[in-house]
Parts: C-alpha cells; structure tokens; sequence
C-alpha cells in the first residue's frame, strides 16, 4: 500500500508511437512531431497537460502545454530542427487552482457568494509563492496584496483567472502529483533526402558508346548530364565489384554459357575481389571518385547495392568457409528457393557459430563505401538475413554517419517489409509496382498514408526495376509509361526508375512473365538514349514540378478526393503551411479517353460556390476557369493521360490571379 | 554485440490485451480465449508458433501448437475452467526440420534429385534423437534405421513429413532460437453472474404495506417471491445505513424539510452510526440474514450499495476530521458540481496526509458486509474518487474474495469508465440509458462488441434507474416501457430495471428534466404491484427466454442483420458451440406500427433459398413458417413491439421441426 502511486491522472493511447516504442517514429529536420494522448483524472477537476522533448543529447526537457481537443484527448506538437535523435513524452495531473478557477467562475456566473470562496484561492497563490522564484513570487505577492486591499473586486478577480496565472502556477507544480506517460519515445531525425528523392538506377557497364564494349565509370560521367537535366538527384549502381564465374549465368538467365556473357552483379566475388573491389572493367577506385564528383557538381548523389552475397569465386569462400553453409556430399549450399535454383550465388549462413567475425566484416563494406564518398545504399534482399543484423549494423552506422540513408530492396510479405522499415531502413520498396487500379491504389495509398505505418515507413515507388516489368506496362504502350510515372512521382516523395529502359518505353518481356527479355541483368546492352517515342521531356517536367512544390516533397500529406469516373484518379497534396497545393488527375486506362466530374474541395481551399478559380496544368501548361463544386475533366492517352494542377484565386480583374494554394 | 538477441522471429500484435499487459482480459468460467499474434521470421523458412497458458498458481505452462491463419497471422485458443488468473502468452522460432519438410517437398514435385537433401534430414533427426527421451529417441531411430536399409523409399518419405514426425522435432527445439512475446497477459476469470444476471433495484423503506409506513426487511421477504417470478436473479438495494439529519433533502431534492422527510439513502450516517450500521427502521443484522437467506432460497442474491461520501452528522466527521476537506471560515466542504450543491452529503478528500488510515476504513466497510453475506456490490459514483484507490481495493478483496462481484455506477465520460472496468470493476453502467434510434444502438453497440472493449467492459443495461427516466419512456407509453426492456436484455447479458415504477410503466416526470416526479429517492412510496397496465407478465417472459438460451447468456455474440426500416432493428446471438440463436426484432417507434422485410442470414445458418423454416417466437409463441432471404416482419407497439424468435429447420413433414439452433 505504501508504494501505491497517489496520482490521480491516468495517460493512454499516445500517438505516434511503434510497438510500445521499441521502434523510433521517424522524420527529417525541419518536420512537426504531433503528439496526442488521453489524458484524465477522475471526476470534474481540471487538468494541465504538457508535452516534454528534447534532443537526445540535451539533459533538459522543454515544455509545451498541451491543448485540451475534447473527449480527454489532448494534443501538442514541436518542429524537429537537427539530424539525430529527439526524445519526448507527455505529463499531466490534477490542477487544484485550474479546478478552482472553473468552480468559481460557475459560481460567480449563478450569482453565488463566492467570498470564502476567494479566500480558499489566494490561499493556493500563498503556497504557490513559497515555493516560486523571486519575479514569479513578486508577480503572486502583488496579486495577494491587491486582494488584501480590495477583495471582491472584478478586477482582482479576472486577474486570477487569467491564463497567464494558471501557467505560472503549473510551474511550481509538485512533482509527487504528476502522472508520467510511462516511456521516452524516440524520433529518429534524418536528412531531407530520407524523405524527397528521385532515383535513376542505371547498368554502368551498358554506358559505352560503342558497340557492345564494357563500360566504365568514364563513361558514365558524359551520361550524367543527361540525368541530371531529366531532374533526378540520386543514381544508382547495381554492384560494381568483380562477378564469379563459376555457374555464371548467360542471356535471359540461362545457364548456358557464351564466351563473353558478363554474368549477372549480384554474383559478387571473384579472384579480383569482392565487396571492397570495384570490378577492373568499370575501372579503379580514383575513376569511381571522379564520377561521384562530377555527379556531385550536377546535383546528383550516388548510390550503391549492398548485396550481402557472394558467387562461389569469392575470397570469402576460401577464408572463412565457416560463413556458409555445407552439404554433406561435400559441396557449397548455393541460393534456392525450391524448386528454384540460383547456382551462381551462395548466401551467408547467419547462423554459424562464428557470427561475430561475419558481422563485423560486412559491416566493415559499409564503412568502406561510407570513406570511398557514399553514403546511400539500396540493400539487396534485406529480408533474407536476420532482423537482429540489420538492426544491429543499421544502428551501429548511423551512431558515427547519421546521413547515411539504406533503400530496403524488400518484396515480400507485408509484415516482414514493416519490420525492416521500424528496425531502421530509411526507406523501402513497396507494393506500388503492383497497384494499377483506382480501388488498390486508393486502399494500398491510403494504408501508407493514414495509418500508423506513416511513423516509420518511407515508401520509395518504382514502376519498373531490373527485375520487374509489370504487366500494365507491357501492353500499355508509351501512354503507361506516362501513367505509372506521374503516379509514383506524386503519390511517393520517393521514387525512381530504371533507365534508359523506362524512358524509351522498353516493354518487351519474356513470354508469360514479369521479367525483362534480353535483361540487363545478364548481358551488356547498348542504348539510344534519345530514341524516337522517348519520354525524357515529361520525366524532365514531372521532375521540375515536384522541386518547385513543397507539397510533392511529403507522402503523408496525400487526400484522395472524388472523381465520377472509375478510371480516373484525383487527388491532392498541400505544404504544411498551405500555401503551396497541388491536385493530379490521372486517367488509369492507358487504351480509352476517360472523362468525368472531379469534386473540388472547395471549403477546405475557403472558396465559395460561386467564385471563379483558374485551373493551371504545370504539366501541359493550359489553364481553365472553373467555379463551383463539380468541374468536367477529359484525358485522352494518346495525348496527355494526366492533369498536374495548381489553383488560383480569381480576383475579377481579367488575368489577374491570386495564388493561394 | 555479444547481446545481440540471435532469434529470427518477430512477434507483433498480440490479442486480446488491454493497455500493453497492464490490465488483464476478463472471462467468466467456461469461457474461451482466442489468442492471435503476428509471427514472422525474414526469408521464407517455416515457423512454429504454441500458445503457453497457465493457472496463476500453477508452474508449467501448458503448451498449444498455433494455427498459420494466412499473412503471418497465428491463433491458438485455450478454455479457462477455474476461478482466478490465467497467465498466456506465445513463443515462436525457426523450424529447420518444417523448412526441410517443405522444400524437399517442392524438390520432389519438381522431379528433382533429393538425395543429398535426405541427408540433411536425417542428420535433424539425429540431432534431436541425442536430447529426446528414450520413447521419442526410438522412434527417431526407427525412422534413421528404416532410411539406412532402403533410402529413397516413399513410404520412410512420407514418415519423414508427418505432422506427428514435426511435433515431435518442435517438442525439442533449443531455447537459444525460441523468441517470446515480451510479455505474460493476465485473464481475470469470474463466476457466471459476473458476465449473466438479471437486476431488480427495490427500495426497501417502501416495502411496507400499509400507508407510508417505513418498510422492514420483514416486508421485504414478502416482496421477493414476485421479484423472483419476474425471473430476476439479483436484489439490489439502494444504501441500507442511518440517513443524517443536517442539510436532509425533502421531496423532489427540495431543500425544505417536512417533519417526517426520510432523506436520501446516500446521505449516509448520524449519530446512529454509519457505513457498517443498519437503518434501525429497516431492521437489524439479523432481520437482513433472514431477508438474504430468503432470498438465496428463491434464486436471488443481493446486492448493497457501496457509497463512500457521508451526511454532515455521520460519526467518521467527528472520529476523523483529517478525512474531509474544511473551509477556511470552519465549516465543512459539501458536494458540489459548480453551481449544484449537494448540501446533505460529504466527500472524502482523498488527498489526505492520513490517506492510509482512510483507505483501510474503507476496505474494512467491504470486509463487513462479505462478512454479512453480500458478494454483489454496486458502487455510487466510483469516477468521483482516485482510480489507484479502486486498484488497491479491488485487487485486495478480490485476493480474499474472487467472487465478489462489484458494478460501477459511473455515467460519465467514455475513457473514465473504460479505466474503472479495466482496473477491475466487474461490471459497468453504460449510456444505453440514452441510446433509442437504431443509428445509436447499432454504433454503440458495435463499440462494445467488437473493439478492444469487450475484452475489459463488461455493460449493464440499465432503461431506468430511481436518477434516470429518460424522455423515451415518459412520452412512449407502455409499449416504450416493453421496448426497452427487450432491448436491455436481449442486447446485453446484464441488465437489471429500477422496479416497481418500470413494470408499473411510471412515467411521470420533474418538468422538463429525465428525473421522477416525487422520487422514491427522497420519500417513502407505497406502491401497488399489480396496478393495472403492468408489464410483470411480458418481464417474466423475457427473464425465462434469457435463462433457457445460452445465446443470451453473452453479449459480445451481438450480431445486427439488415432489416428494411429505419424504425426497426434487427439482431441474432448464438451461443459458442452454435446450437442456440436466437433472432430480435425490435420496433423503436413506440407510436406507429412498423413494417419492413428482414435478411435471413441463410448461408450462416445453412439454409438454401428453396428450404422453407419455422419461424418461433418465444414471447407471443406464435409461430410463422418462412422460406429464402427475405421474409416480411409488421410489429404494432399496440399489441407487442417485439419479436424474439428461435427458428427450425422445416423437416417437409407436417409439424414436424428439427431444432437447428
């Protein structure tokens, strides 16, 4: 009974939180944290909320009062201004002179004598002053005096209800009455770039200019101008270290064999090296810094695989034959997901007895790369090693290179892509490649956006891969590509392609799968990057467009809003401070015009029935007038399947605009 | 590093569990626990999942194998057949030996050659065969034998892959890989009557039979067999204690006070002594015995209220003066809710120095009464005292005593009524009171029902109380008095009327407000049990439907169907097992009559469209033969205003019906 806590406050459900925060929420510096909890006490008294947050590395709290939103649901919020950690959490309790300042007012307005009343409320002010800092206790002192004087008077009284009171008062609360939410809760702060990026995944050795030469970084370099004009900001290199011979794999993967076949970059390791090496074709480490340097000057990052793997020709395989696992006739277990068979790469045995030294060394790459100038990675299949290694080698990198941003390369089932997102990649693959309908991407986008996956899940959209090419764009022609490109470039703040394939609408696929024909994977391809039907010039104007407005730089920012027609799609996005508001249309059927009414929000944008507004397409750059709620949109594919609009106040003056939005 | 967890497996989500383990679910004997978790591990492995469950008191955990329902989604569930805690929780790991079993599975399938993976099998067993106990080693031995003389035979094959061949294999699992959800969860598992029971609030001053006379317990016992023939199954009294004489209430909470005003039951205490003192016009101790004894031979318990605030003349005021809150001008703080003020009655400050001496009163107030022979307690206003105090009390009566059964008595806001059943209260009030169209039941219901709070809140549907008569039932007539009702015990499996004036369908209020006229609160009524227009008969048919249908013996078995007509509801509860439901059909409107096609539930239920059914109902007992989905329902508030149903699958012989639920 003794230990039996006397506060009277309980505090539940508090908001955002990931499993009981053993997982940190996540955002990026300059983003908002709100936090909502229940908090409540017994009966009719009042209470004081306040939120606490701090970086981790201050000792002290700040302290926000929190405001009370109904229904004993409160809510407080703090802007996070520096990469690294932030820890809050909320505390509330029974406010005697809150509850005495309600009670008397109730009493004051049903014409009661309230004079011992006043007595029992300066009382609280004197106990308060003991215990208060010298200005504080003057402020309280004058306060008693002027009762003192003249008690009932209308002006003493309005001075004891004020605000600026009751927060003087909560204070100097005691901390014997205050309820504690029982955790810390963890923000994880990262770069901007953790949450607006735009990537172009490209094949180095497929940069020659001439015949079917191996290209090198060199190379690469006088391709990285062409990126950088179609407005992305991250390229990235599938490995580039040295490829295995043994069981190498030919065109379209099969096993077959020619002389030159280059053999697929995942099968990591040869004689030349492994994962510390850079494959001599592509060239040496000095050619790699060149290229990250000029990709830096165009504005460009570079980024780079983590395939934790190795082909049967890597170092590794002879010095530490322990990191694998064996069969009992003898042989190496090479990768299989029965009954398929991967002979050219043989996967880490996370098991062995001897995990410590198998640990160490792959986290040894990281470092690695992070001093040869990277600092992003796209990890290859996370979700086939142990939630234990990522989570250690996640956090043990980030504690000296908090920068450093991991794409989870994850497709698989939901649970598991959730979990490598909570335990610490900055971002992931998603579903997105396989959502085409309005229904599936209202549900999929609604899932990520609304629920509490949005604490720590960034989705990175890619409407094709290496690996992928979706049926939608097999049979949809250019007016797909147009489609799945404006969708995951204004759905996700994160996105990216694989080019030049997706630019040059390549949708040629192995008979009756999803798969590439002639994959890159597998051979050196050369391309015409400006090949007739490209669509290079609307990537560049998406791009352009999701710069220049904030509303595109967030994912959980997106409201799907109705449109009478089931294959088109409308939604919005607004900056957090509203000034910036961008809607899309998007016509899902890449084969038929689509026509219909959109509803526009109009009380939400504090627009009347029958005011005027200018429509203006930053994509194709036309403008309508509308007015009113419903307005008439027509796509035709063969033309522009898509609408990317800002809107514009009307101010009755012939072309004279008010942006609003 | 070295205290990096090794295991693979997450597990995520666990239900039922209320506020992270803090509280426990509750159950009543006989009840199941569905448990279903998360359970994931990276890659494609198989895992194994148990459920472990216990009697608190016992030291081995059962273990239950869990069931894969699809999406890494697990359940396993497990019967409580004991008074007392139940400790559960869930365990899972990486099966190496079910991976093996599905990928030579696939391997088989796909022709391949499994020789060297057969090995590997064997080699599992072995493993296991050096810790398993002698039974188990030789079987395994047997099974490594058999594989030793003729290998690649389908028969030691298919051994290999039997279900008992895994179990057995899990039964030896090494702890290093199990991981455990992080936490035991606590079910509280009650009597019956905690989750079933039927109340009647009677005030036994009024009990008299002659004038307004002070009733006795006496006159009581002569009351209970008509309480018992309604089929009620718990007496409730109102305060039994010495009432003060300062600041006394006269009829209709008037402050003028006739000379034989009796005073409200709460205002409890005088000079005649107080929370552990009887009425001496009620009778004495032993009068009570006789009254519970009566009582327990005609099925009926009774239940006390437990009311923790005291009249100004109550003997703890002078004993214990530090229990109360005092004014600076001396005098005594009353209860009050700004601007009312409840001048007869004192609350406790609970914020007291001398909070242990109070607290252990208190207890000692519950102590006596179960020493006296009441186990049910309804308890006043419990949201208007700390909830830690209601923590510690309950848990320790409930050490001594775990079949004491206490209901709170708290209509206020839903969070301060949630955390007074999640910290122990048996049972609670609930805003049924206030719940009449369709659009309200259905919603509130669905909350109680089918969100978390079923696992902790218990309802108890209350259509009036001698505080409450709501605006339905002073303008509805009798047939809103029949509706209601219906409604409370149909809906909820408790319930419980303010009686007489619910079955006289006294529906005379104070203007303008949802409380009686002349309220039995402050005065002694004299009432005639028979009075003409009485709904005892329809009670008594109601209480008999709900004792001989186990589907009415829960609630979180609720289930609406649609039934074409705002006006009227419809719903079904079936027990668990399947072999009792029973259909509702309520007309809300007690004006008009109402009509409207209801939709048979037929593939629930097995039914096909062209099978005709008997249709029973249970409160008219007229019967009504039914076929497909639809079928045509008219219900005439003049005549009855409800249906309650059973139905019988029509066997095609005349008269002839097979019960099918």
């Amino acid at each position: 009974m003794e230990n039996q806590k006397r506060t009277r406050v309980g505090i539940e459900n508090v908001k955002p939180e990931v499993e009981e925060g053993i997982y940190p929420i996540k955002r990026v510096i300059g983003e908002n944290v709100i936090v909502q909890a229940d908090i409540f006490a017994d009966g009719h008294d009042m209470v004081s909320a306040q939120l606490l947050y701090r970086f981790s590395e201050d000792s002290f709290y700040e302290r926000i009062s929190m405001v009370h939103l109904g229904n004993d649901r409160w809510e407080g919020s703090f802007r996070v201004d520096r990469i690294g950690s932030f820890l809050f959490t909320v505390r509330g309790w029974v406010s005697e002179y809150r509850t005495w300042c309600q009670d008397i007012g109730k009493k004051q307005d049903a014409g009661q004598d309230i004079t011992v009343d006043l007595k029992i409320g300066i009382s609280l002010l004197e106990k308060t002053k003991e215990a208060a800092s010298s200005a504080d206790a003057r402020f309280l002192k004058n306060l008693i005096d002027r009762y003192g004087k003249k008690n009932n008077d209308e002006k003493i009284i309005s001075l004891l209800l004020d605000e600026k009171t009751k927060e003087l008062i909560d204070k100097y609360v005691n901390e014997d009455i205050i309820t504690y939410y029982k955790r810390e809760l963890c923000v994880v702060v990262e770069r901007k770039r953790a949450l607006f990026s735009t990537w172009y995944e490209i094949f180095p050795r497929s940069c020659a200019t001439k015949g079917k030469a191996h290209g090198t970084f060199k190379d690469c370099e006088k391709i990285l101008p062409d990126i950088a004009n179609m407005g992305f900001d991250v390229v990235y290199l599938p490995p580039i270290h040295p490829i295995g011979k043994t069981n190498r794999k030919g065109k379209n993967n099969l096993p077959t064999l020619e002389i030159d076949d280059p053999g697929s970059p995942w099968a990591i390791g040869s004689k030349e090296g492994g994962h510390k090496t850079i494959h001599p074709k592509l060239g040496n480490m000095e050619n790699l810094q060149q290229f990250i340097d000029r990709a830096k000057k165009l504005g460009l990052e570079v980024a780079i695989d983590l395939a934790y793997q190795c082909s049967p020709d890597h170092p590794w395989v002879k010095q530490h034959p322990e990191w694998f696992k064996w069969r009992p006739d003898g042989t190496i277990q090479y990768a299989e997901n029965p009954p398929k068979k991967y002979e050219d790469i043989i996967p880490f045995n996370f098991d062995t007895p001897d995990w410590h030294s198998l640990w160490e060394e792959l986290k040894s790459v990281v470092l690695f790369w992070i001093d040869n100038g990277i600092s992003i990675f796209r990890v290859d299949n996370p979700h086939t090693k142990p939630f234990t290694f990522w989570e250690w080698l996640i956090k043990e990198i980030r504690q000296e290179h908090p920068s450093v941003i991991f794409l989870s390369e994850a497709f698989t089932r939901p649970k598991v892509m959730y979990r490598l997102a909570k335990l610490g990649f900055t971002q992931s693959y998603t579903y997105f490649t396989w959502r085409n309908t309005k229904q599936e991407l209202i549900e999929y986008l609604t899932k990520l956006t609304t629920s509490e996956v949005k604490e720590f899940f960034r989705p990175n959209f890619w409407p094709n891969t290496p690996d992928i090419l979706p049926e939608y764009l097999q049979f949809g022609g250019r007016a797909a590509f147009i489609i799945r490109l404006v969708l995951a470039a204004t759905l996700s703040s994160n996105y990216g392609i694989y080019g030049p394939a997706y630019e040059l609408c390549i949708n040629e696929a192995l008979q009756g799968k999803e798969e590439y024909l002639d994959s890159e994977k597998y051979e050196i391809k050369r391309w015409d990057r400006n090949n007739r039907g490209n669509i290079k010039e609307i990537i560049a104007r998406v791009n352009k467009i999701r710069r220049e407005n904030p509303a595109l730089h967030y994912t959980k920012n997106l409201r799907f809003y109705n449109i009478e027609n089931d294959a088109l799609i409308f939604y919005a996005k607004s900056s957090e401070d509203r000034t910036n508001t961008i809607f899309v249309a998007v016509n899902l059927d890449p084969f038929h015009p689509q026509a219909g009414r959109v509803q526009i929000p109009l009380s939400e944008l504090n627009l009347e029935a029958d005011q005027p507004f200018l429509v203006h397409d930053l994509l194709s750059d036309e403008k309508y007038i509308w007015q009113g709620e419903y307005n008439y949109i027509a796509l035709n594919p063969l033309v522009l399947p898509v609408h990317i609009f800002t809107l514009k106040r009307y101010l009755h003056r012939e072309n004279d605009f008010d942006y609003f939005m």
